[in-house]
């Protein structure tokens, strides 16, 4: 290619991954159950199977959940979890948090549980001597493609995280040594709100970039 | 538009997006140290600010180092733990370990420490209360938006994990509280590699897709 084409070729790539990146959203109201194609779905767990991982060991597994008795039970568990944390709220924060939808569990067209398996790779994970956590690091990377590229075909993905380890442990039979990380209701959508639904409900607002960003050394930015 | 265009346009996006989940790397060798301009390192920033967070707490702070002393001191001390890790090897691994680069500290044009902070966002973090490590995922999310806007842009980046978190906190004066999770050597790049290093030099193969998919509960593939 000429420079110029190349030009061209990385600005038209930069603005569509940066669209992807800004219309996704955290979807809890918004699925509409339809079915997803397997190839759609194939495509999306791809890109996440393509994410980092300390020293190769892609420690990541994903459970497709679409049986509606499994989500049911889970959608149960975290209605409680939910009470739980409504209850430790003050009046104020506890009315906002009301108004709050926190999963699309039975909604959405599947769950998709991501695990992280810390005995991946052997006994020698090239990186990870001196940090124990990369491993699960690279798990949580794969869940950041996972759902840029669900955004991209056009699906919502929504995390939810109002739950206990060991029940969804139990729930799905994923053994001792496994770490369910995530249950990301994933599916057909009727649109992605353009605002997210926390600052919409007015929990909490953005925090600007400037504020994030420092020179060579921390800051306090107070 | 019509339905046909915004068919199109889906599938532009789609192929590009996994176009740049294929095209990263983790760099090591190919930085060649060009300054990169102050817009696209916001660019790419705002990208990795732009990651969901639970209970939009955006727990992440971003240390641009470009300072040389500052980072030869952390090259100094990545050197000591490639060290560690390779006389925990036995013979076999170590002689192809011995041929790995893990780091390009100084040779790319900066780094970008990511930190997590779990004060952030107050006391009742909507979506933390049965998962304390969700705030940690946040942060890490953060870091794959930022890898593949470094992707998409035409940068290298390599995450740096041979190093003890107490030594880089005292190296940038972080504050205890905050916790730094990756050293990202980010820069200017000859090119990028198209087989990841540590399968181009035996160190680890990669494993299929279908062994990672498990469909409504757990099952062991082996």
């Amino acid at each position: 290619m000429s420079p110029s084409a190349t030009a061209t070729s990385a600005a038209s790539s930069t603005a569509t991954l940066y669209d992807v990146i800004e219309r996704r959203r955290d979807v809890r109201a918004e699925f509409t159950g339809e079915p997803v194609p397997e190839e759609t779905l194939l495509r999306v767990l791809g890109a996440a199977h393509r994410a980092p991982s300390v020293g190769m060991s892609q420690p990541w597994d994903f459970v497709v959940v679409r049986d509606p008795v499994v989500r049911r039970a889970f959608r149960d568990h975290v209605a409680d979890e939910r009470d739980t944390f409504a209850a430790s709220l003050p009046p104020e924060r506890r009315s906002t948090f009301d108004k709050i939808k926190v999963e699309g569990i039975c909604e959405s067209s599947m769950g998709i549980v991501v695990t992280h398996s810390q005995d991946r790779g052997g006994q020698h994970v090239l990186g990870r001597h001196a940090i124990a956590d990369a491993g699960l690091f690279s798990s949580v990377l794969a869940i950041q493609n996972l759902w840029l590229a669900a955004t991209a075909e056009g699906l919502g993905l929504g995390w939810v995280s109002f739950y206990r380890e060991p029940f969804l442990r139990d729930l799905l039979g994923i053994p001792a040594a496994v770490r369910p990380i995530a249950w990301l209701c994933v599916g057909t959508v009727s649109h992605l709100e353009t605002v997210p639904d926390l600052e919409r409900h007015g929990w909490r607002s953005r925090r600007s970039l400037a504020d994030a960003i420092h020179d060579n050394a921390w800051r306090d930015h107070a």
